[in-house]
């Protein structure tokens, strides 16, 4: 069946949670969003695309940073209103310079972090 | 630093994405939602609780179904505004029966179905 970027459910402001995960060690790196034509930039181009709400334009991820992502799978959920883009990062996905966004645990009530910035 | 689930930041309808990872395999099997509440109930209890929008109530994943999820760990993003949450999962997480929510891919512009229910 073929994919239309728009059979997928967006929310009030025309957005879907995209989840990016590491191809290959399976690290989830970080979440953001597309609109539909993020979800099409993204297919045509292999270059994870996505919608910057702060700054209201299209975000090539890395397009300033190097930190690209090259998209290896691009799936989606049950619902239609979840997207899952499995990748070859390069660098550090978060803009704090570490490998993952998720890099605090909550572990016995106390907040602890699990991974320093790279170098 | 102790932690408060008040310190996250929720959507304008009191709302955080919450992505659950297994724990073992890396599988990423669902993205829901939960409200400050669901969070300070997935930690005291760990049993990961999200809240249904459509039913408008708690849910403790499995508690109908018996596919629970039992918390692993509890880690959130740079942004303080989605969660990770591993977690040992009994059975399917999705309630198609498949083991992830995310078993639909895009390859070469068509649909593609990458996992049958489970038996």
């Amino acid at each position: 069946m073929g994919f239309d970027p728009n059979s997928l459910t967006y929310n009030e402001a025309g957005l879907i949670p995209a989840i990016a995960q590491d191809a290959e060690s399976g690290e989830v790196l970080m979440m953001a969003w597309m609109n539909a034509e993020a979800v099409a930039r993204t297919l045509d181009t292999q270059r994870v695309t996505y919608w910057s709400r702060s700054r209201q334009s299209f975000w090539i991820k890395g397009e300033s940073s190097g930190h690209v992502q090259e998209l290896v799978d691009f799936r989606f959920d049950c619902d239609n209103d979840c997207l899952l883009v499995l990748v070859s990062q390069t660098g550090p996905a978060c803009h704090t310079n570490r490998r993952s966004c998720f890099y605090t645990a909550v572990r016995d009530g106390k907040e602890v972090e699990l991974m320093a910035p790279m170098a």
